[in-house]
């Protein structure tokens, strides 16, 4: 339980407030966070609030969509913001296709650009760039990158730890070359995330993901790939499930907290 | 259009009678079969309709799924229907993993054992044994063979025309490898597909494709691959959508033809 943090994404509308009052009685003491609901309770107050209650934020959720207009402006607060929260990794969701393309390598060559030109402002606050590549059935409208390959690639055009690679289990877990090649990263991971997958997928298979152990993903081979790469920092479970969501937050918690010591 | 196929899935609910009128009213001459569909009209009287219409059928669709018990047999039927229907290509979707399995590893590996036992009668039958790699997203449920690579090494424990790879450019269109690897695939490309690719997927992400042209996908890119690779046989368009299944199948064929055209 040690390395365990809670992605509040798990618990989409569990108030701030009670996500940390919930956490710090359960005796958790990491957390995740996402930018809308901090930007919703305030910067610098969600930064006192997870302070004072003595959790540590392991990562802010999430930056990227450079296939947005003004995605450079957005991407440097989503730095400012990871660091004023006393975080050092932004998860980077890269975006999709810009509207009418079909030039995915375009798209793609943009992705790798749009962070080279972040990594100055990135380095300079202390925050590691997580490239989280995304399963290829986001490819269009969420995130052109989408094997582990593609993410280690960009990551490798900077120094360990300006640009390092999101490990998400749901993401990565039908790519039968995955496992050796995480191991051989070593400090690219930048976090280690935990989703299960279960069929069938809801309409926009954004929200179909499980808690871990509930699904078909040998959540083992992943834990022994990024141990034999040498991460040792937090293992966020970070689901993303209606049902799910319309459960009270203590139980959320619970059951992820059961779903994850299950591995 | 001598190359244009016309896929019977892409018009589901047209009558097999109706739609061997509607394509040599069309001046098309080849079409691709669905073996539901066949068994329901009958096996010899489907043979004798496409054959007396003068329609050469490019594929019989589809095999596999070797995680069910009795698959040695259905798929040897299979060859068998393909053969009746004067066919030399089957398409075979592998299967998703067993209930209950977290050992993707394990299921492909019988997929490779599997296809390596049926190879003998569908060599003696003369059908190729089109292995079809399916998006990722299927993994769990339809298909653990997801990349081109994994398709394409199974094929190679074989000899060339006994056991081929599927492309399909829904399947295949995110990965960022996949065109120079089909442009030296040669002659082990057994069948080229045309699906494109739309946003949002539907529940259960099945029924989401779209005709060629109305989606994402660069076809062209993959029209100059499959040609690099020496490839001159049936362009089939193969699309699964429910508001296009919902229409008149004349006018389903006429705007498929009319995407097929605009690439």
């Amino acid at each position: 339980m040690n390395r365990f943090s809670f992605n509040q994404i798990t618990a989409k509308h569990w108030d701030l407030e009670d996500l940390v009052a919930g956490l710090t009685e359960a005796g958790v003491d990491k957390v995740a966070l996402w930018r809308e609901p901090v930007q919703e309770y305030g910067l610098e107050r969600s930064a006192a609030l997870v302070r004072d209650a003595g959790l540590s934020v392991t990562t802010l959720c999430r930056s990227g969509f450079f296939q947005l207009d003004g995605w450079f402006d957005d991407n440097r607060r989503a730095i400012d913001e990871a660091a004023a929260l006393g975080t050092n990794v932004l998860v980077l969701v890269s975006g999709g296709l810009p509207e009418g393309s079909k030039d995915i390598a375009g798209a793609r060559a943009h992705v790798a650009e749009a962070i080279a030109r972040l990594v100055p402002h990135a380095s300079a606050a202390g925050v590691t760039l997580a490239i989280e590549p995304l399963h290829p059935m986001y490819a269009a409208d969420r995130c052109v990158i989408n094997t582990w390959d593609q993410a280690l690639a960009i990551a490798e055009q900077h120094p360990v730890g300006q640009v390092g690679v999101t490990v998400d289990t749901y993401h990565l877990w039908w790519d039968d070359t995955v496992l050796p090649k995480i191991e051989a990263a070593g400090p690219r991971i930048a976090v280690y995330q935990l989703a299960d997958w279960i069929t069938p997928l809801p309409a926009g298979v954004l929200t179909g993901r499980a808690l871990p152990g509930a699904g078909c993903v040998d959540m083992r081979a992943f834990h022994a790939a990024v141990e034999k790469a040498g991460y040792t920092g937090p293992i966020e479970v970070e689901v993303m499930n209606e049902d799910l969501w319309r459960r009270p937050g203590r139980e959320i918690l619970a059951d992820t907290i059961a779903g994850y010591q299950s591995i």
